[in-house]
């Protein structure tokens, strides 16, 4: 075997250029499979090197199987096929910058206002987070921080009435997680759910990737069917019962009660969102069905998305007391879906009145945002809309009463404006005519101003208003 | 009706009181249904506040159900039974501080080196990220942020040998999530997917979760059996080449040449989980499957929880070209699950430099551990255990010769020293003498002394040594 090695001008290391080289020999067919190499002692000596060296990069060749080692005998290219295969990665990267249209009023349904966001305190409690560098080594506990869930039952028993330990709140990385835990833990994978139809988009996502069976159920004009859902064999129903999602509508008491009776009579479980209760614009936050729960059949869902950041992704589920046992079982083979560092930070954010402080501003913020919107529709956009849904929460629907939904969503871009069909939430016979608008991040003016521009289409004619038919 | 509200000397505002008062009566079932409230006008002449308050708490009431309005005639009690789900929370709170047992050296495989961490670097990153305020108030791209996934596309290039754009890049908040992508990406629920046998359960678990059915490949001595694999008829292989989890080998590069064959063939899969190929202790990393795949049959599944921090929950995936579309579709109905003020941050972080810097100390760090380890073993537990595995990441596997591993890690617990039992990643057949331990946050000292511990049960007999058989 003859060995063509010259160390080359180029500034890698010696050892990497060595084996680079023998590796592209055995590629390229020069050493084959059988040829044994030279030892290490000898090859040592010819290219004048320690013989560390040599034994490095013959390690590496036997750690990635290039080469064996037969005992007392030396070490030899393996045999292999498929040489094809390898291919030597070029340095190119056709990373383009994508333009995106330029968009100055954005109604995105999501998205929280910037201008309040309390940065000072955020970033004292990240600090602080940061000062325990376990915080950052570390996975943390699986069932979410002790520290933290101490902050949220403090608080859903102060806001929500909800009384419950921080044994029974589990935390997750966001509203999809915490259903995805809920769907093992009620091991209703090939099982009937029962959803809102309209619904939560995301949650029926949820659910389909767990492999549930879906049962839509209609809406009321007061909230999900009752009397469909009891015709169904469903063991949960996902339910947004204190502002549904995306209609509105609170569920009154009434359906509250019949809910939880049908579910203890069945032994069924209520899974409830209640994932923007914090904003309701007028009155008290409505009593979420968890606080009415006296037979353990509410599973409650709580996120921290709209009440403070949808960034830190972190949310919770409080589960009935008796579920609590199994809950814990159920994590064993999951990661923490949370980051520590936020989930510390978001205790430390909790305990020091810091997020109080934050939802009572956002209260009246979100207030006169919403009703800066509603007066803008009605003093631009009527007769030609109607508003659907209570007044709560961060987003409103409007009926369109003579355009379609997509020409002015169309339109409406040219100016600048993105609006939002919200029909991925309808799972059958979608509507036409029905845009979202999500007021949370945009200023007063702007949100005045988009209304504006949209009844600027409307009246304008830029969009064929049909005759009604 | 008669109305027997009386002020009360407690703090409540007058609204909340007489919300409670009104929701009582009916709860109590003193006011029935079909009463008549008294109008607006007349309780606030009676009760002296302005009609304002009174309108607010019939709104609030009219809102949850209890009472409805019609027009011109006034407010009525609804109907409804089952009054007694209504439960009133009282302020318990038995939480309790659980005592753990005293640990002093916890060989716990999944923490990382706090003294290490790179804090300050990782600060004024954090800060960094928080001046662009949007990344505390939106959601971000479904596909993660453009400015990390250029970052990542640099360093698999540099590091992994790996050719692929920003587009490529899929980011997820921990590997489950990643492989829960992936199985609806390709859609695998109900189709049988090939796992390794030992292999990572918390990739079992997230196959489970999806629905898919585990087909178990043994392992030879050189990792994955590929003629196992090829009996089968599994469109998808999660493989952990470049460090087996958990037995440690390296898939050699003619097994991955075959494996690479093999999915070319049968238009399968390769789901290549590079979890700590970073820290290879001898020699340079091995080159990932995804490296060679020029038949776009490589999905590569990377993740910063051993490379950088577990604690940030980000992990990422490489599609081949040719599924990026059918990729960015599948993200439409799923939230983001990393925090987009970390994702911010740890772009800076790459873009800075500080993240190579961090890897290459890292490297040098566990190096060393990993020495200290193996030398503690040699002098003080041979010949009563065998080291399985290469010598790369952040644990060995000892096989007890003699010593059942649930006594060992009994009477380790007495003495303070904390060691893991590998078997829930065995699928069946779980071996009764195969410890885990991990090394990553502990010291030198620590791991020593540890180690000495451990050897004091074995040589004085605090555990039976059994006869071999």
């Amino acid at each position: 075997m003859f060995f063509c090695f010259d160390r080359s001008k180029n500034h890698e290391p010696f050892h990497v250029q060595l084996y680079n080289y023998i590796k592209n020999e055995i590629q390229l067919g020069n050493l084959i499979a059988g040829e044994k190499l030279p030892s290490i002692r000898f090859l040592a000596h010819d290219l004048n090197v320690s013989k560390q060296v040599i034994h490095s990069v013959y390690q590496q060749l036997l750690a990635e199987g290039y080469v064996e080692s037969k005992p007392r005998s030396g070490i030899f290219i393996l045999p292999f096929e498929n040489l094809k295969f390898i291919s030597d990665p070029s340095p190119i990267n056709h990373d383009e910058e994508v333009e995106s249209p330029n968009i100055s009023i954005d109604f995105f349904y999501s998205s929280l206002d910037p201008s309040k966001f309390p940065l000072r305190a955020w970033r004292k409690c990240m600090n602080r987070a940061l000062e325990n560098i376990n915080n950052m080594t570390s996975y943390g506990e699986k069932q979410g921080e002790l520290h933290l869930r101490k902050q949220i039952s403090h608080y859903v028993r102060k806001s929500r009435g909800i009384n419950c330990t921080s044994d029974q709140i589990f935390i997750f990385g966001g509203t999809q997680q915490s259903l995805q835990f809920i769907t093992r833990l009620l091991d209703l994978a090939s099982t009937m759910v029962a959803i809102e139809n309209p619904g939560y988009e995301e949650a029926r996502a949820a659910f389909v990737q767990s492999q549930c069976e879906i049962c839509d159920i209609p809406l009321d004009e007061d909230g999900i069917s009752v009397s469909h859902l009891k015709q169904t064999l469903t063991k949960a129903v996902y339910i947004t019962a204190s502002h549904q999602f995306p209609m509105g509508m609170v569920l009154p008491i009434k359906k509250r009660l019949e809910l939880l009776e049908w579910a203890k009579r069945n032994q069924s479980y209520i899974i409830e969102d209640d994932y923007d209760s914090e904003f309701r614009h007028i009155g008290k936050p409505i009593p979420p069905l968890k606080s009415l729960d006296n037979a353990n059949r509410v599973i409650y869902c709580g996120t921290f998305s709209k009440s403070f950041s949808p960034s830190i992704r972190c949310s919770y589920v409080i589960l009935p007391e008796d579920l609590v046992k199994h809950g814990i079982q159920h994590l064993k083979s999951y990661s923490q879906g949370a980051s520590l560092i936020i989930q510390d930070a978001l205790a430390h954010f909790m305990e020091e009145g810091y997020f109080e402080k934050h939802l009572r501003r956002m209260k009246t913020t979100y207030q006169k945002k919403h009703k800066v919107l509603l007066k803008a529709i009605e003093n631009y956009l009527y007769p030609f809309v109607e508003v659907i849904g209570e007044k709560a929460g961060l987003h409103v629907l409007l009926y369109l009463k003579h355009i379609k939904a997509e020409d002015l969503i169309i339109e409406a871009e040219k100016l600048g404006v993105r609006i939002y069909f919200p029909n991925v939430h309808w799972s059958l016979q979608k509507p036409e005519s029905i845009i979202m608008l999500g007021f949370g991040a945009l200023s007063e003016h702007q949100i005045e101003s988009g209304i504006q521009l949209l009844s600027s289409i409307i009246n304008h004619g830029a969009v064929p208003k049909g005759d009604g038919k």
